[in-house]
Order: C-alpha cells, then structure tokens, then sequence
C-alpha cells in the first residue's frame, strides 16, 4: 500500500531519454520495451535473444538482475523526471523459478519515494501470465535536485 | 504472480499449535493476532505495547522485524501443516516509514513454495490501512517430510 | 578492504550516550556489552538470558536481528560521533547455523562510510570463538548535519 | 568465522569445467580469469571491456552482479565438484563506490556449505587494492547428491 503518485514523463519522454542517455541497453538489438505506465508502476518487457540465454534453454541470472534494475530505474525516471540520476545502492533478489524462452515482464512498484531515497519492488513474469520467476527489492539514491 | 494455493490448517489450528509450540511469542500479554488467511495469505496483526517501542513514541527495528518473520512463520505452517518446522534461512527488510503508535497489520504472501525452500513477502502497515511501513522478504527452509 | 577509518567516540562516551539515549535496550537486566573498538569496526557481545531464548535451547531469530542491529547503530556512532542518528533503512540477515546457548560477539565492520548512507557488515559468533551464527549487511540513513 | 574448508578440484580442473560446461560466460573475448583457490574461498579476476563499461566510464551495475555470482558458483564448484550443480536460489548486493575502469578482483568466501543450502560472501574491489566497490551475500541450493 502506497500514497498515489503521478508520473511526470510519458511514455514517450522516456523512451526517448533512454534511447539518447543509454543507448548501449539495447546494444545488439533492441531487446528492452517500455510501453506501459501507472501511477506509482511501470512494465519493462524483455524479449530476450541469443545474449540473455544459458544452456539448458533458460535466461541467464544475470539477465534477470539487469530486467529489475532497467524497469526499476524506468519507474523512478519517469516519476521524478530527467533532472536527477538515481543511482542503486542495494538490490536484492530471489530466483523463484527456472524461467522458459519467451519474453518476459518485469512489473515495478515504487514502494517509497523520498527525498533522497527511492525503494522500488520487481516482480519479473512471463509476458503472457503465469508464475514469477524472479521478485527483487531494490534502494536508489537520489541526487539532491 | 503465483499458482493458487490451498491452506491445510484452519486459523483455530494454527492457533493451537503456535500456544502450545511457541508460547513466548505472546510472553508479557497476547500481542500478536492471526485471524485472516486466504490462498497463499496469511495476515497477523501486532497490538504493540511498551515491549514494541521507542523513544519518540516509534514502533521498535527488531518488532518489524519479528512480526515479519512471525507472520512468515504462520503462512507457511498455514498451507504445510504442522509436520515440518520452517526455519528462516534468510531475510531482507527494508524500514519505508516510521510507524506511528497503534495496531499494525502484516500481509503475508508466499511467492514460491518448493519441497525444500519457501519464498514469502511480508507487508507491514497500520492495521487501519494506510503507507506501508516496512516490507520483507524471507527465504524458510523446510525439513524433509 | 577499506580505507581506514577512525572513531571520534570513546568506549565510555558511546556506552553513556547509549544508556542515556537508548536505555530499554537493556530493559529487563543489561545484556549488551560493548567493550572493543577498533578503526572501522566495533563488538558488541550479547549474555543472553530468558528473554532471548526460543525452545530447544537456541537463541531467537529477532534476538540475532537485533543484536546485528544494535552492533551496527555503535560502530556507526562512535565513527560519526552524537550529532546525528543514523536510521537503518535496510537489513539482510542470512541465518547460518543454530546457536548453542551461551553469550554471542557481534563483529560490525564499517564498508561504507559516505555522507547520506553508511553500510555495515556484521558477523555474529560464539564469544569464545567458532563458526558464525549469522551475518547481516545494513544500510543506515545519516541525517545532514 | 568458519571451520576450514578443502578444495576437491583444482584451478584447472575447474577452469576445464567452466569452459566445456559454461563457455558463453567467456562468449566476445575471455575477460573472466580463475587463478587463486583457498580452503573457503576463491578469487575471480574480471578484465573489463567494452561490453561491462556504463556512460562515464564505468562498470555496469549487472556486471559487478554476474562477477559476484560466477565467483560464488566458482567457490562452491571447487569445494563440491562437478557432481551437482549449484543453482542461485537469493543474493543481496550493495554498490559501495563507483569503480573506475581497469581489472576487478571478486574474492569470494563460504560461509555455510550445507547438504542442501550454500551461503557465500563476495567483496569486489579493483584488482590492485583499493577499497571495495561492492559486496554481495548469496545462497545457492544444491540438488541432493
């Protein structure tokens, strides 16, 4: 349970902001999609490749670690806008489930959004449903504005 | 996200066994409440008293802590039955809000229950509703049955 | 590894401002002793008694959570003296082995030591030696001063 | 603390495993660099290259991720061998500094090895000293053997 927040970027402010600030997330392709935002929440969707698998037809730790802190900046980014760059600090995660090849969702929640902290919740799933495959907790400090 | 699942103790039976297992929970007055599950959720409530508190008139660290880790303790006993003791392996809490005084509510969720680990999220706010003050998530182990 | 820090409190100055400022940490009898400090580090040692025990003889897991807790806030003090309060905004505890009953040694170590946010590790142990029992890392909010 | 641990593999036993099991780790150009095993721990070198670099030169925050969490498969692969396979089940990592370019040194301890659980500490600072740019803790479960 949160306050309601308002985002202040749309959609496309921070897609084009990403795109010009780190263009290198989508290095080797796009592979990073953010079209869904909501007070307090954004979705990144991943539509993973060749990069992001291991053997044994599963997407790689470390490319679920990078979908949580992407989506977790995303939602920051577009709830206190461009002029200040959050930075993580902490991030914890669990590895719920052995995810299948497919694109996958990574829901955000900011759970606190103060002055100089910003303590986001991921939720990482199967883009069409189904069970989490990867929950993470994250800190992100906040440059004074 | 997580597949439906399905209690095995009703609250009364969770009851029972926490006042003849773990009577030192409530050592000093009956503090914490269970009396709300649903599929995968369990919600205990703390009624505080001077034991749970602070200079400043605050909710103690260590009490979050253990409301968490005992509602945690509940929702899964809730759903394996009392045949196997859960033992906390890990747990992560971030600290969003200083609580004011008064009842406070935990929401309990389990993300993934394995045959030998369980995953739980704990949500700690006012019992009255309102901004969460602390969320947890922790990692049980679970004997072999 | 980390650039050597240096206590700017005395053993004597922390433990007054302590039972000044925080005296129902030993509500019920003191148990917190903290006799040892070094640059970037301090140890706290716990004598449990009825208070901290859980059946089958071993010691609580609120009772380790608020000892890593309470080693963190005097490493911390007696590095940025009485001025501020630090707030713990963030606790990872892994539990490793089940304490024997008997007085525990909480090791806290100073990682980061920055001007919004210190990080701390703590590694908590039989006082006379052996394995550790558990070890948390935390992230406290120092107010501006 | 812990009690001594012994190796069962050596480096290039494990070095061999790694490449014919996990080459994609190495996929651009070997950069990670296992040459240092002791009872309990083992140091992995990571030599940065234009894949892990952030804007404003330096290391991306999934880098320093996947560094921590292939030294702890490493360790735990030289301390159990190459029967079973260890999968991350949890890790909590803190950013302590920004790293500058140039090689990091991911020294990687075990804290637990159980049957079923392995709980691991990784600090990661440059290669030739230098305080730590993070520290991880992490279990990995470890299919029955």
């Amino acid at each position: 349970m949160s306050t309601p927040l308002t985002p202040v970027m749309t959609i496309d402010e921070v897609n084009s902001f990403i795109d010009e600030n780190f263009p290198q997330i989508n290095d080797g392709g796009r592979c990073y999609f953010f079209d869904n935002v909501e007070p307090g929440v954004a979705i990144v969707r991943l539509e993973p490749d060749d990069r992001h698998l291991r053997p044994g037809e599963t997407i790689s730790g470390p490319t679920l670690f990078a979908l949580a802190d992407f989506a977790a900046y995303v939602v920051i980014l577009a709830h206190i806008g461009p002029v200040a760059l959050a930075v993580t600090t902490s991030l914890n995660i669990n590895f719920l489930r052995k995810p299948t090849l497919g694109p996958l969702e990574c829901r955000c929640r900011i759970m606190k959004l103060g002055k100089r902290l910003c303590v986001v919740e991921a939720d990482i799933h199967p883009a069409g449903g189904g069970d989490s495959v990867a929950h993470a907790t994250a800190t992100y400090s906040i440059p004074p504005r």
